[in-house]
């Protein structure tokens, strides 16, 4: 007989509006497994390796907006989610963890299986529950109820992030041959009506009047999911206000055509006199991370004379040096709020719009002309990804090389990559759980090392056939090459670069995923096409390059770069 | 300029007698990487998966006995750290993890590869340590070069187990192309006499008085390694008292020609009158955990009167639910004080022996007449083993069917399992780390979900060529078809089994490994001398059962096995 308050564990999910679960085998968490499975409102699937499975899990939640919910057994099958959800934590998407747990009494007792699970996610949680190991009471029952609803909620309040409830659980774990669960449709769910993070008028005005002493207002979009909304009033203040808007590619604002998305060239640049044009008095800034070094670099040395960060509620980081104050709305209510509350400086918009258009016809004029290497390469997938479809950026080179190239508004592409943590640990993973979510191409862009890291992201019954993973392989971590502090030390090459000498091609007939390789700019573009149909299957595309070419076309590029002229 | 502090970590590490090194790469690590690399004094290996890397360093410090060192870079490496660190603290082995961390100023401040590693391995480390961020004030060198001291002595004070140290740094990461590493050979170091974890001689004279009360003395041998001064005074007590002494394959006193190793078949006998007769009165226990389940089973059932646990320090496990003291000593020093001490009724003894003969007899019996299925494979692997070589046994299945079989004593193989937490997350990576750092062979005995979980403790550039891998695959979490449980769910093959249908083919060629597949008993005679020949170089011996066979002829072994007459 498995218990009802594990069974309503379900009940409750299916009524909060939960799709996904992912679960990964296990004796001691089959009264959940079960729970889950049979129900009929849920997308299950079963993952093996827990890593890989709560990454893809992170994926699933980035597409949905809702909580995944995660199943493991007792024993390190949770420690081998904490890459995940660190990942979660940091970029704020929903999970709910469920660990299967020996009851209280047997912890530390040489039972197989066993280590302290309580709290085991440590500081990368946002809260961590304990289910009631005992119903003896008539409280316990309700409490079980109430702390399935609270963990929703609270995953799902601003700032989302990922939810821990243990589940000590006794045998048996199976249900009897011919019974049946009953899932209580009565039961308790506690709905939460969210915050509306909106300003007061006092506030509206108090800013409107504030944001009137500053002509150079420079707006800074870090990652975030692409939201119209939130694009529309963005739209609305930069045109009101002449303010200049700025965002890495996983902004997601690169819809707007006004978004200056050579940022990462522009700075790049040494010549004093023209950074200092660029130099904003007021920064506005929203959203998470920031991937772009020499933008960082510069607004922690040409600093704005205030930096307002908007952010509805939680820990706010001070990433440039500059923070003056925080303001507790949605980044949409604050420039709807703000919207024509001041006139900027024109030649500051200029100053940015003419190093941006610079910056862009030498990125065009590089990567058409450059030797065969993965600036270029990187520039020609990006061009050719099918329109309104997903790209995962795996961390290391490969999120950096996309940065540079950019996308354009037409191509309405969402963006997604793990830079909460900015692991290279669950890429392919989590961009499986995309594809798994979504409808539509997803695209993943990898290097050889997180593909390699994360192979098995692809080791399970699930394959979708909307992935496709374009995987840049230079066998080694290539992004030490790139780098002056490594590549002049006589360790590069065993302890930093890491050859290996993996290729993908088995890897691709061990999962029965089509595969094609290019060994040139050339084969490249003509693989392209057939690559991104839509009816094609999944597919991996193996870039082979060299690290050594790499490094040389790379430093070409910043080399010239550094000395552009902003017209 | 590489702080000479973090220069030192490696010089203190080396005059403590640390040989293995294992790192993974990333910049922030920098630092730490050179002054291991530079030193010459260390056996240094780079490894990308972290996971992977951390159960290598695991079965590296199981067959030297002495910590070996973990360095990998911020973020969610020491995250992928995280389930061998746990298996580390429960099996007690002992590991100095260094991790490169940013400057407390930077940490949640949306930096890249950035979490909150202070603490961030939990309850699962015997301590966690924060090494200084700044040197201005003279007592900080003082303090980093304790600390480094303290940690190593603690992760080898009994109970052994992992430490961390948590290393935040600022750039510049890398030394100048010029820079000299400058060793301190006159750097502090604490050495540390260990506790002699011997009884007084009024302990003894009182536990020698005490044990007479007993005449049925049951010895149970937890997991450890073989010690051969052990194995001598166990054999001394056992004969000199007619104890009878049992122990699982994990405990390796197979050594001792009279240990019982049949106790798995023997407990899952269900005539009440035989499995009485074997009832002990005192029962002295050592060593960590026991894997048959029917020996736990039997002992909570056939209480014995009293139950010593033998264990020089930290927290003793009440397995059995019957512990009524505990000895704080060394098993070693237990059996050399009570050697004599009592003279145990000759009829239990002779019970036991007559049960083990039986049980040995039917097994043999069994595996030579039984149909194509793993257990009788296992009984041909152990049979041909290397003399004197090392068995890595994988969770689930495999462990247990080692268990079975059991080893002679004339074989003298030394046996390891993660059983401190009994996951399938790292054994492979685990017998790497043995074979890496132990002369002759070791094999591996896994399943097929264990072997493509930790697919990636192959991905380096260090294959041993001692290493021999024999793999059960039959494409499936095997064990949940053997349970009654989950065997008689409609959920049994998607959620619990979970059919993967990989084999080792495609991995044996990415990894250049020597791969033989076997589909009969016939075939694996034939393929076994070949295979584990000691100059045939690292190979993956792949034995392909099928799930429903291995379950129908082990349910036929263990139906038999139920109705044995102890003669």
């Amino acid at each position: 007989m498995i218990l009802a308050p594990v069974v309503n564990i379900a009940e409750i999910c299916a009524q909060k509006g939960i799709e996904h679960v992912v679960l990964s085998p296990g004796s001691r968490c089959a009264p959940i497994t079960i729970a889950f499975a049979r129900h009929g409102g849920f997308q299950v699937k079963t993952v093996s390796d827990e890593r890989a499975a709560a990454f893809m899990a992170l994926g699933m939640a980035l597409t949905t907006g809702k909580p995944t919910v995660l199943v493991c057994t007792s024993g390190t099958a949770a420690l081998n989610y904490a890459p995940a959800v660190a990942e979660a934590f940091f970029q704020r998407v929903p999970l709910l963890i469920l660990s299967a747990d020996r009851p209280p009494e047997w912890i530390d007792q040489l039972d197989g299986q066993t280590i302290r699970q309580q709290n085991v996610f440590g500081q990368h949680i946002k809260q961590s529950y304990t289910f009631p190991p005992d119903f003896s009471h008539p409280d316990a029952t309700w409490y079980s109820e109430r702390m399935v609803s609270e963990a929703l909620n609270e995953a799902m309040n601003y700032p989302a992030g990922p939810v821990h409830i243990n589940v000590p659980l006794r045998e048996p774990f199976y249900p009897a041959p011919d019974e049946d669960l009953k899932y209580n449709k009565q039961v308790k769910v506690i709905a939460e009506e969210p915050q509306a993070y909106d300003l007061s008028v006092a506030q509206s005005l108090r800013l409107q009047e504030e944001i009137l002493k500053y002509r150079k207002v420079l707006v800074l979009a870090g990652q975030d999911q692409q939201q119209e909304p939130l694009l529309k009033s963005l739209h609305t203040f930069t045109e009101s206000t002449g303010a200049v808007v700025v965002g890495d590619i996983i902004s997601n604002i690169h819809q707007l055509p006004q978004a200056i998305r050579h940022q990462d060239i522009i700075f790049g640049n040494t010549d004093q006199e023209q950074l200092a044009k660029l130099q904003p008095d007021l920064l506005i800034s929203f959203g998470k991370s920031i991937i772009s070094k020499s933008l960082k670099v510069y607004l922690r040395k040409y600093k704005p004379k205030a930096h307002w960060h908007v952010q509805p509620a939680g820990q706010v980081a001070d990433t440039f040096q500059s923070l003056t104050k925080i303001v507790r709305c949605t980044p949409q209510n604050f420039f709807t709020a703000l919207a024509g509350s001041t006139r900027a400086d024109e030649n500051f918009a200029a100053a940015w719009a003419a190093a941006n258009e610079t910056a862009g016809n030498y990125l065009q004029k590089y990567t058409q002309g450059a030797p065969y290497s993965e600036l270029p390469v990187v520039a020609r997938v990006l061009r050719q990804l099918p329109p309104k479809s997903n790209l995962h950026l795996a961390n290391s080179m490969a999120v950096r090389y996309a940065n540079i190239v950019g996308l354009q508004a037409a191509q309405q592409v969402q963006v997604y990559a793990n830079r909460g943590t900015s692991g290279i640990d669950g890429s392919t993973s989590t961009a499986v759980g995309c594809a798994l979510s979504c409808p539509g191409i997803t695209t993943l862009l990898t290097g050889d090392l997180a593909f390699f890291y994360d192979r098995n992201g692809l080791w399970h019954n699930y394959l979708p056939p909307n992935l496709r993973i374009v995987l840049l392989n230079n066998h080694a971590g290539g992004i030490f090459r790139l780098i002056d502090g490594p590549r002049q030390q006589p360790e590069l090459e065993p302890y930093f670069e890491t050859r290996q000498e993996l290729n993908a091609e088995n890897t691709a007939r061990d999962f029965g995923i089509r595969y094609t390789s290019v060994n040139s700019l050339e084969e490249l573009e003509d693989a392209l096409p057939a690559f991104f149909h839509p009816e094609a299957g999944a597919g991996i595309l193996e870039v082979f390059t060299e690290s050594n070419a790499n490094a040389s076309a790379f430093d070409a590029y910043r080399t010239e770069g550094r000395k552009l002229r902003f017209k």
